[in-house]
């Protein structure tokens, strides 16, 4: 069978024909004949007799990660697998490489706060409020930093190299508190709380920023000329409405071969990861905090326009056992894939750059670049240019509200999940596993009490009841194994959605604050404040503003619809093969009662 | 599929030749062409063209059952889909009517006792410490019957018929404690333990009865010359041994039809149950209490010579409700099948007078009968006559330690089995469930989120959830009501062999304290206070004892092999079944994401 999971990177943009089934998705076959769905967007239909009538161009991506999927549960590194495609060219050797690691793990201090409410006050602050008190918002993440974020940022400046390599990312490693499940650490170990529920979503004080704090707004909707910045990131009406132009080649980065280095005669110690990128098949090193920064740079420019979701949890202690690395690893994966999907992140030249510097000097220079970018907060809108009429107000208005509602309501469907799959995670691998094995084991016994009761001929008998037992034993071990197989997947695609949902409060806050800046600028106006081409200007910039937000809804919800069909069918599958194999193993030991 | 699961009921003693399976079982084959176990001894095999070559000879007992088993669960009276059986007579029209009987219900009062060390204390005292000692370890009796029966035995004597209706059994109906789970109830009901682990085994305090007490020890090894009661009980050597000779016609009993009856001006009311011999098909009315004396009669004829098992628990409140009606009357039926099984108990006169008195006064007559019956006690086995040498005492030590060891193991066993499943029981009817359910809700609210986004095309996916989500609400419900159809069949059966087991310290308790007279009888015999004669009457007594004892194990182990096999034959085929199910609804749910 042919399941989808996670990341696709697909390469055209040209508009579905055909073999739509629907929500933007094409139906499509493998070189192995096995079917999935393709986002029309990114599909190109070539009517001059290509098999099966749908070919993708250019590095059309995850073909492989379709195949490596297709083994049912994601081995590491299937890229051999999918060497020798046949019409569709390989890009992503693999995506998941998380078959053995166990969920449970990232868990560690979240799970008592994935639906203790806190994850909630950030919505509690509505937006409407939060309109014209941008400061007043924000401190939702002065507390957030305070709590998730140890080193809390200090400005661009602080972030100098010299000091740069000296946070907590490098202290010694002590005991490997992921492993296990102990509740109460996730109230008592604050520094391993970064990926909180509030914290999954963006984490540094960004009204410190400028851009974000009430200065930088008015300043963008202000400016009586906005400086050309060199980048252009063009709005195009597709079929789903206002949608961001997907790059013509795509790609999609493999983070593997974590190896340990150190640094001060061995004093510092630390992981880097290999990244290599599918399109160059270059590789450049980075540690985690490398990463971190890449996040908080990605978080300070498109924050206000893209959710950028935070990347796994930093880990104070056991960061260099094996299973921490390992887990570490599937999750940098993943939010790189996120990254490398994403038509304006994968195409931003802080992305491309930490990506595909050359050598150390080129990495600096570039890092220092990057910091000093000031098309940030919400003077990325500037950039924008959205090639349709402008909106009125009252349907800005109402298309924000929707994407609010939405994405709150959504927020609290996927916390909901997250809960309930959590409660479910804990019992599949604890108390129902050891209940099946104490069912093995009481066959077992009385299988070996009666064979010491003399009585003739019973032998088959106990044989067979001792198989039953033996059988309840697996069943033990199918039943704690599973949802490393299914809820795994479905769990991380869920926390990875609560990362995205956790950045509209901000985005929609920002869309909200210019809103009602236009709407008081009547009374500027009329105080002749500002011109009335001011506030024509205001428009068109709270206009681009939505066709930006419209963009990133369709784009995220295009994701979201393979994303989820892909993660549940995979569940459903895995579940049903589950079932099979116990009734399987059922049906053998029921035999020997027969013979 | 051909199931078998409880009681079986057979006609001739025929030793076995031919298509042994072992174990004392022969393979046969109903009408329908299933196929099953019937045991060699009570299977006649006819070599002159009969079909199959296996065939029963006169009212060969459970076609019927094992037809109406053969429907998978159980269903009530399915005596009818047994009418016409080809070749087979039909003798029992059903003996499990307990399909939708909830099995937690008998649990009630007992979920606490079952493995809180109590049950074990009758096996504490050592059967050989009890040997000589019978009143002390008849004081486990006397608490239980302090605790368990509410109203202790007062002799036959003050069972008379005036006082007899006057029990607790006709206490008004309250509140039906046993419906639902309550915990707390098992340590405060006091009234309904009854059934608690330690009193399921005999319930009487025996040392208050002729030929429990020590005298009756006595009576029964010195007797110069043994009245010959009227009754023989004859004990044969079989292919496995000593075997009590089966009878030529067997018989079940139905029990079924349960009325409310009401006395005394409608002051007083009770339920009254039709039991119909099948070999007679003739029927006579018993209340609950009825089958208690029953009991109490079997239990001081037979109780040092075979294991009587306690009837169903005793209930003070909620009587008249449907759902323990039916439940009660479950076991009723579980009980009598036991009792017509058994060779010796159901050819015996009481047990014979129980189900076929004519009127009120033959009962009346046949009830004061059983009651002055002196053949009570170790007197039982003053009628039995092995047609075989004595055994040498040695020989009989070694025979009784090896009977005591086995009966204490598979107690432990048992018991371990029953708390295992009593959890097993809870969680897949308690929080298993319940999260599945909360899991399709949980996909049924992300469904209705997501078709709130606007973005168009994206119902065949929502749809796809809602389903989904609605297959795990279903999976609840599979997995709730599962136990009932196959953990409550286990649960029966090895909570009736945990009353069998009970009976046996008291069994070896007076074998142990025969030997132990016998020991002693060399000193009586060299201060001439018995004679050499009197010491080889009492080996051949105590070598009687032995005989009976090895009879009832060969009785007790075809039966045990008997029952297993059909009972986790029947769990897992019923198990695979379920997971069959499941696996089922899920494809279905899945295939939903692929068109």
């Amino acid at each position: 069978m042919f399941l989808f999971y996670s990341g696709h990177l697909l390469d055209t943009s040209a508009p579905s024909t055909g073999e739509d089934v629907g929500g933007g998705w094409l139906e499509g076959k493998n070189s192995q004949g096995e079917r999935g769905l393709v986002p029309t967007d990114y599909v190109e239909i070539i009517t001059d007799g290509t098999k099966d009538g749908i070919s993708c161009g250019n590095s059309l991506a995850d073909q492989a990660f379709f195949d490596a999927l297709s083994s049912n549960t994601a081995q590491t590194s299937s890229a051999a697998k999918s060497s020798n495609q046949v019409g569709l060219q390989q890009c992503v050797p693999s995506i998941v490489n998380n078959a053995s690691d166990p969920w449970s793990g990232w868990n560690i201090g979240k799970s008592g706060n994935w639906d203790n409410g806190t994850a909630g006050d950030s919505w509690a602050t509505k937006p409407e409020s939060a309109a014209g008190q941008r400061n007043s918002a924000s401190n939702n993440w002065d507390t957030a930093a305070t709590f998730g974020h140890p080193q809390a940022y200090q400005g661009p400046a602080a972030a100098d190299d010299d000091d740069w390599d000296d946070d907590w990312d490098d202290l010694k490693s002590s005991s490997p508190s992921y492993l296990g499940y102990k509740e109460t650490e996730s109230s008592e170990a604050g520094g391993s709380q970064r990926g909180n529920s509030r914290a999954a979503a963006m984490k540094l004080p960004l009204n410190k920023f400028p851009g974000f704090a009430k200065p930088g707004m008015e300043q963008y909707l202000l400016a009586k000329q906005l400086a050309k910045p060199k980048e252009k990131i063009p709005i195009i009406i597709g079929d789903y409405g206002p949608m961001w132009v997907y790059p013509t080649s795509t790609f999609d980065c493999v983070v593997a071969d974590p190896k340990k280095g150190s640094k001060m005669y061995g004093l510092k110690s630390y992981i880097e990861y290999q990244l290599t990128c599918t399109n160059t098949n270059r590789s450049v090193n980075h540690r985690y905090k490398h990463f971190d920064w890449l996040y908080e740079r990605l978080l300070v420019k498109f924050g206000l326009a893209i959710p950028i979701p935070s990347l796994p949890d930093k880990q104070v202690t056991g960061r260099f056992e094996e299973e921490f690395i390992k887990m570490r690893m599937e999750r940098l994966q993943a939010w790189m894939t996120r990254m490398c999907r994403h038509p304006i992140v994968s195409e931003s030249e802080v992305f491309q750059q930490f990506l595909n510097f050359r050598d150390e000097k080129e990495w600096k220079t570039g890092k220092r670049k990057a910091e000093k970018d000031e098309t940030v907060g919400v003077m990325i809108f500037s950039t924008m240019e959205p090639e349709a009429p402008d909106l009125d107000m009252v349907e800005i208005e109402q298309k924000c509200d929707a994407v609010g509602r939405f994405t709150k309501a959504m927020d609290d469907g996927v916390k909901e999940l997250l809960t309930v799959g959590q409660e479910h995670w804990k019992r599949c691998t604890g108390p129902l596993p050891k209940e099946y094995q104490k069912i093995g084991k009481a066959l077992q016994s009385l299988a070996l009490v009666f064979s010491t009761s003399g009585y003739q001929g019973e032998s088959d008998l106990n044989e067979a009841i001792t198989e039953a037992g033996k059988t309840y034993e697996e069943i033990a071990s199918l039943v704690a194994d599973q949802p490393k197989k299914d809820l795994h997947f479905l769990m991380e695609t869920n926390h990875e959605y609560k990362g995205f949902l956790g950045c509209f409060p901000d985005i929609i806050g920002a869309h909200k604050g210019a809103i009602e800046r236009v709407k008081e600028s009547d009374k500027l106006v009329a105080t002749s404040k500002i011109t009335p081409q001011d506030k024509q200007n205001m428009v068109k910039r709270v206009s681009t503003m939505a066709y930006a937000l419209q963009a990133e809804m369709n784009h995220f919800h295009s994701n979201r619809i393979y994303d989820y069909n892909s993660v549940i069918r995979l569940y459903l599958e895995q579940q049903a093969q589950f079932y099979e194999t116990v009734r399987c193993s059922i049906s053998v030991a029921e035999k020997l009662y027969w013979c």
